[in-house]
């Protein structure tokens, strides 16, 4: 049978418009569309994400607090090659490697780099979680919305509303200004994080604002003051690949 | 007046037979050696590393507790150019843009992917400290020793010979646990960070695992049976760019 596309995306629905939300997916979107590779999504709710990943063999991408694995999206399938991933980053990985006649997301070799730069960015992002995890919540459709709910405040030990930061836009602030500074190392124009060439660390780090922007909008309204504007150009200049097929 | 040699490294002496053990200018020989360059070592002494880094219009490379600049090694001049660049990162960005004939230390523009990997190592490292500080001021001469000794005990608020760490040994070992992590990222054989080309991350860790070897060989013994070996090759690896010069 043909197919219209090459590649299945497994991704989280909401009731937004913009429909997909998570961040994570995100990237892998920018990534496909940046490449031009043809795909099409399979919209999954929160419940289903192991008995779906299990189904198309997609590997856990950690364990949970108990020790059992943990299944996540995004997961791709490409019926080219019949290759199952998960981890928006191996999925980054895999692209580069299969596609090599599409654009570049990591230098060559680059992906223990990326690993160390993911590490890097994490702690950075955590105060952006009390603001972001409520509206979230809100935007699911209600299976997952209820998942949601229920593994969030179990992992923060508090109820979602409880969650609201006081005194933590300081902290975002600061730690956008932390990664503000690899932008500018180097001397070039830092509108990208290597140099002219959009790449996988740019769409990691728009996903996540994009995430902001669409599920909080006021909290946008600040981010996108914060050092000279960047946040706001980086998710202008990525918003050719935000298509969301 | 011709020189046999092109760069200046500024560095900091020891009692040491190796004479070099600071992890920062340790990256640095690695780098000049690994491009091949020729260089001599101005050795210099703690308390005048401010003094020497103004005459020759070296930048600071941060701000002291109290807010005044501070001035650190490794700092380079280069006198083909006349160019002087502190902060080892920054050298190593410096020498792959000024002698592109060289082997590179970073892919194109990847210096601010290169500050993101130093964020990510830097808290990693924070368990060894209190190991290595200690036997580092032993072997470094009485006005440096004294420098060093002062200064960090302002730091960490105690006397150098407190902080003899209680069961941080394991903590270290889960944070280069991490990093062997990067290193096995993406199925390459692993052995540097970038595939089987070194790269200035390579160079990093190495410097600071030398640093560990050089003053604390019995560390050194624990550390070198650490996932597979990989620190112990790793240095074996770079042993041929390490030359004290």
């Amino acid at each position: 049978m043909a197919h219209n596309f090459a590649i299945v995306l497994y991704d989280i629905p909401s009731s937004h418009p913009h429909n997909a939300w998570s961040p994570n997916t995100l990237k892998t979107r920018y990534a496909l569309n940046y490449k031009g590779l043809r795909y099409m999504t399979e919209w999954v709710e929160y419940p289903d994400i192991e008995s779906v990943s299990k189904d198309i063999g997609a590997a856990p991408t950690d364990n949970k607090p108990d020790g059992r694995p943990h299944y996540t999206f995004p997961a791709i399938r490409d019926l080219s090659t019949e290759a199952v991933i998960s981890d928006s980053t191996k999925i980054a990985a895999y692209l580069d490697r299969t596609y090599p006649d599409t654009p570049r997301l990591m230098p060559a070799h680059g992906f223990g780099l990326f690993r160390a730069f993911e590490d890097a960015v994490r702690p950075l992002l955590d105060p952006l979680f009390p603001f972001v995890l409520p509206p979230t919540q809100a935007i699911l459709n209600p299976p997952s919305g209820a998942y949601f709910r229920h593994t969030r405040e179990e992992s923060y030990g508090m109820p979602l509303e409880a969650l609201a930061p006081t005194g933590e836009a300081g902290a975002a602030a600061d730690n956008f200004g932390k990664m503000d500074e690899w932008f500018r190392a180097g001397g070039e124009d830092g509108v990208y994080m290597m140099g002219n060439a959009v790449c996988y660390a740019d769409m990691w780090l728009a996903a996540y604002v994009l995430w902001v922007k669409l599920v909080l909008p006021e909290k946008w309204e600040d981010i996108k003051t914060w050092h000279g504007g960047r946040w706001a150009t980086l998710l202008e200049n990525l918003e050719k690949y935000g298509t969301v097929v």
